[in-house]
């Protein structure tokens, strides 16, 4: 695998010019993080406080004072906990509350802000990070440990309950963060309090050391991450030893129940690794052939295996992600690339079963998704991952935000039906529409962090090629065979599906690889050299000069898709596709009783592309053939079947990431067939 | 209403001949009694304990000591909880095990032998009877008071909690075996013990006393039957009182809850009643118009306010009985006469909300149905009432027992795969396979004391008409203008739809009327005398003599039905039946994924009726035309739609309530149409 090995560009080399992107970006950037920093401040009236600066503060208070733990709020045992100010009385100045897991919100608003101040620097908002910074910095005990739970409530606990209480997961938002700041403003300041707090984990959980593994997956990217950016080998070795722990017996897990079982007197559980597939603990990591248990941690783990893979050259880790890989895209991801099939444990669910209307598909495990899918193309140029990613990005990451950037979706349902979740508990995870902010508020700024880093996700550059993976317009400074070369990517998505590449600047020899879209194995791609087709991708290699160009055409195909058969819950449904984007159903377009529209896929010379405006947004919509059943008077419940009457009509559709953004409805991404 | 009024025949009056329903009601006398009284008696290895006999005896030597109310056990706040020995350690003597409610399980059980014994003598079980009666009395208190969890916990804490806590529930099943004893043996033993009980509740909750009404209902008809066996007008009056304070405010239920809080010091609650659906106590019962809650107490009550009705010609009551009716059968009802379309509460779901995979349908609400329906059809004689009885009879409450009589079915879904509900939480209610016994053992002497007095079911009378609604096989020997007569009804409902009446002895004057059922409407009936159809009864009034007699023909034709479209989860799909039989396809038939099944309801020249031999039993199957998607090979999970490539294929069905006898596998009701 290792000649083709591609790494992201720096963030910096890639500047993004697509309209519809920009605007994403920009929203991000003048909606979304300063609403978050409000959040983070708990500043919002009607939103659930975030407790993030309020922790932030007591915890640097404490430890000022060393004073660390006044150890008054109980050590729970899992993580949907919520420490609440008492009923009636004001928060106490050091106490801690909110989620145990709540520092990470604030480390993912800053590597949000760190990829914005890259792309373009704002003083004013490098001032306010600064201050989250110096905030955080003040958080860190002495020994470089930095958890404001366990600051505030009892340091003595600290690292007792790896499995729920996310200490290693705050420890790899952190990072992220750190190595994002450092990336944007060249300042150590809070890599070097990731580096102190990396430090006092390894002297506990590092190589030799006792064995412990990340109950939530991330410390493992985040850590190969800070070895990528300062080439020090203790990240790698301590991702690598988190790696080779998980899933391995005695499980550390259960040894850590054991520890608190036993202090309470009670019976001590086996140590089998089995019980805990939702942690990704059930087995050792090269031995994992299937994605399991929460949505998010799989893809953060097998994101974070990935990077093992492509820095060690482990070849059984290798193989461990690809079967990773096949069962999630080819079994467990739904048409609009989320994943999670089941709201209990926000889970993967058994093979083929994707529902539509109790659906998890969290924002963040989709987000995850694309994190593996980038992952997986660094390590092998193929079109399928990127077609994966795109169909994440497109569609579920964008539709977990209102085009405001003002709510937001937790859970992404394909099928609702308003009257039904607002009363059914078995519906009590999909609301029918976005929330200004979450208690667990982990998919706002996750949005925040991989739009505002978008230009990672473009392209990839080996030593001598450059892959363009999403024809999102930009300006891309490669370097290929140690040349550099500015190129600029035009792309229209919405409409023509035309691509242009055109040389602004430089000369290099090399090759310029285009990806073939999985949507349009009929598209073209030409230049002045001969491509090649190779795992999805044209490559043209050659002298790249100012003003050479590239110019390819991938048609905007709308699509009927069928799910295989395997697929109980669509079974004889069609949805519809164009490009990228997966499209929707919605009430205010189509009428209530979704349910009774029936798609004529066979009629393909009647589906027309338009435009429609969407809370001022100009997006790419869709009509296609279709009929209704109609409804006569007085229908029994039960009656000698006839076949069904129905009515012409035409079904309006839309973007999937577009849906609710016109008030609350009915919305369907899978129509019966007729 | 009050002149056509009709009552059920004295179940000695019926003597079923018929081979298919003897067969059911032999099974229960001896497979399904035998068994009960052995796990009423904790004598059953593997199943889980019923407790009820350990705890008339703790409760009697309780009392005979005068030491009642050990008060060990906590007063647990709902109804879900268990008392188990410790572990490790034998139960107590004189501790209290089980469910709050566990005492109705005798109760229920000592009602099916009841009616076992009325029709057919049996010494040996009468012994056996006797001492259950026996076991009760010596477990009632001196002032009357009988409940096994408050004499062993704190009888100080009788009565604090009616809404989950069952005594009043208790009562009413002790009643109803009560009435049933004395009618099967002339005793007024187990009368006198729940007439005592009665005038404990009424001295505390009786018309001008405190008001209070059961949290679970059944209390209800009970009193009315106790009314009806011995015209004290009392258990009328505490019926009536039960109902009228039912669903008024201030909440007697939240006023309990607020005793409780109070207590703990804790914020007492609002007295409105809306809270209080799952109980049907959210509206007083008269402005009822919709089937809620808890799907069995729903139908019990309904069944308590169509006696209200019939017995006091209270017209809100009749008008609130027919709203209920409609709700219930035109909205809520599964094909196979089940009833409850959510496991949260075990509840009935929202209009239309009817999910094959995740039903509840319990057998005890199928059974409440059909409770229901009897007493609308006493009110009224209308062939729907009698439609949706039958339904439920020869379906869901058959369904949930085994043919052979040894385990059952507390859920009837109507779509299984056990794949998958033995892996998914969200169908961690469906059963893949009937079980041995239940700790909430509710379904199986339900089932038992319904098939046991079946001849309750088929005829009601007036004083001039002998109405005959179930065509079962039996000689029935009825009353008309004070002149009896004795009939011989055989029926054939497995094949030909052939019925045949005659008189064997007697003369009498009046009508004899036959339902049309609702399958077949192009049915007829003939006799010496002209017919007239009424409200779906072929009505022949004249004088009857011996060997006169009345032939129907009701075309035992196979339909296909359809749902309403307004059923979102069935939208599509068809289902097969024939006579009162609903089919099924079964994995043992048709192989697995049923899903991929295309019925053809148009080819209906196609459908073939067959038999086929089950565990034993020979049931009337049917073989219908269909196709099965084909499945390529290597089938992406997405891909462009084209038309599904099928094979024909021959779809076997089986009747509902046979499915499962067969070992495990895959079953639907609906099938996907063409």
């Amino acid at each position: 695998m290792s000649d083709k090995i591609s790494a992201p560009l720096p963030l910096r080399s890639v500047r993004v010019s697509d309209p519809f992107w920009s605007r994403e970006m920009d929203l991000i950037r003048t909606a979304v993080i300063p609403y978050q920093w409000d959040a983070l401040n708990d500043r919002i009236p009607g939103a659930a406080p975030s407790w993030w600066a309020h922790n932030m503060r007591a915890a640097a208070r404490a430890i000022a004072a060393k004073k660390v733990g006044g150890g008054y709020a109980p050590v729970q045992q899992n993580c949907g906990f919520v420490v609440s100010p008492e009923e009636g009385k004001p928060p106490m100045e050091d106490g801690f509350y909110g989620f145990v897991f709540q520092d990470s919100d604030g480390y993912k608003w800053l590597e949000a802000v760190a990829y914005q101040l890259t792309v373009k620097p704002d003083a004013a908002l490098q001032k306010q990070a600064q201050e989250a910074v110096d905030l955080i910095r003040a958080a860190q005990e002495e020994d470089g440990y930095l958890n404001t739970y366990y600051s505030l409530t009892g340091r003595e606990n600290a690292f007792t309950n790896l499995k729920d209480h996310h200490e290693l997961y705050c420890f790899g938002h952190l990072t992220e963060a750190a190595v994002a700041w450092k990336q944007a403003t060249g300042k150590d300041d809070l890599l070097d309090v990731a580096r102190r707090f990396g430090r006092c984990i390894a002297e506990k959980f590092g190589p030799g050391k006792e064995r412990g593994c990340p109950g939530h997956e991330i410390a493992e990217m985040a850590l190969y991450r800070l070895y990528e950016e300062t080439g020090e080998a203790e990240w790698k070795d301590l991702a690598q030893r988190f790696l080779d722990v998980r899933g391995t017996e005695p499980s550390t897990f259960a040894l850590e129940e054991n520890r608190r079982l036993k202090k309470e007197g009670k019976k001590e559980l086996p140590v089998t690794a089995e019980r805990y597939r939702y942690y990704q603990a059930h087995k050792p990591v090269r031995e994992m052939d299937e994605a399991v248990g929460h949505a998010v941690r799989q893809m953060y783990l097998a994101s974070g295996m990935a990077d093992e893979a492509r820095l060690t050259g482990d070849e059984a880790m290798l193989k461990a992600c690809e079967r990773l890989w096949r069962s999630t895209v080819n079994e467990k991801m739904y048409v609009t690339g989320g994943v999670g099939g089941t709201h209990v444990g926000e889970a993967f669910s058994r093979p083929f079963d994707l529902p539509s209307d109790t659906a998890y598909s969290e924002t963040c495990a989709a987000i995850g998704l694309a994190f593996f899918a980038r992952r997986m193309l660094q390590l092998t140029p193929k079109a399928e991952y990127a077609d994966v990613m795109e169909r994440a990005l497109y569609n579920t990451v964008l539709a977990g935000m209102a085009l405001d950037g003002k709510s937001f979706f937790y859970v992404n349902p394909l099928e609702v039906d308003p009257a039904a979740c607002e009363t059914d508990e078995r519906l009590s995870h999909v609301k029918p529409v976005r929330q200004k902010w979450f208690g667990c508020a982990c998919c706002p700024p996750n949005i925040a962090r991989i739009v505002s880093s978008l230009g990672q996700y473009i392209a990839t550059q080996t030593e001598d090629a450059l892959y363009i993976h999403l024809y999102i317009g930009s300006e891309i400074k490669a370097t290929l065979n140690g040349q550099e070369i500015t190129l600029r990517l035009d792309a229209d998505l919405t409409n023509t599906g035309h691509v242009e590449i055109s040389v602004l600047s430089g000369e290099a020899e090399g090759t310029v690889a285009l990806r073939l879209p999985g949507w349009a194995q009929n598209g073209s791609a030409e230049a002045k050299q001969n491509s090649r087709l190779q795992n999805g991708y044209f490559h043209f290699t050659g002298v790249w000069r100012a003003g050479d160009t590239i110019t390819a055409d991938f048609p905007m195909t709308v699509q009927a898709i069928a799910a295989s058969p395997l697929v109980r819950e669509t079974s004889g449904q069609v949805c519809y596709t164009r490009g990228p984007w997966v499209y929707c159903a919605e009430e205010e377009d189509n009428g209530k009783c979704l349910h009774l529209l029936r798609a004529c896929p066979e009629r393909t010379a009647e589906v027309q592309c338009s435009e429609k405006e969407i809370d001022g947004l100009t997006v790419p919509a869709l009509t296609v053939p279709g009929k209704r059943v109609t409804m006569p008077e007085n229908v029994p419940l039960y009656a000698p079947w006839s076949k069904p009457q129905t009515t012409e009509t035409k079904i309006t559709l839309i973007p999937y990431f577009a849906w609710n953004n016109r008030g609350k409805g009915e919305m369907r991404v899978w129509l019966q067939s007729e």
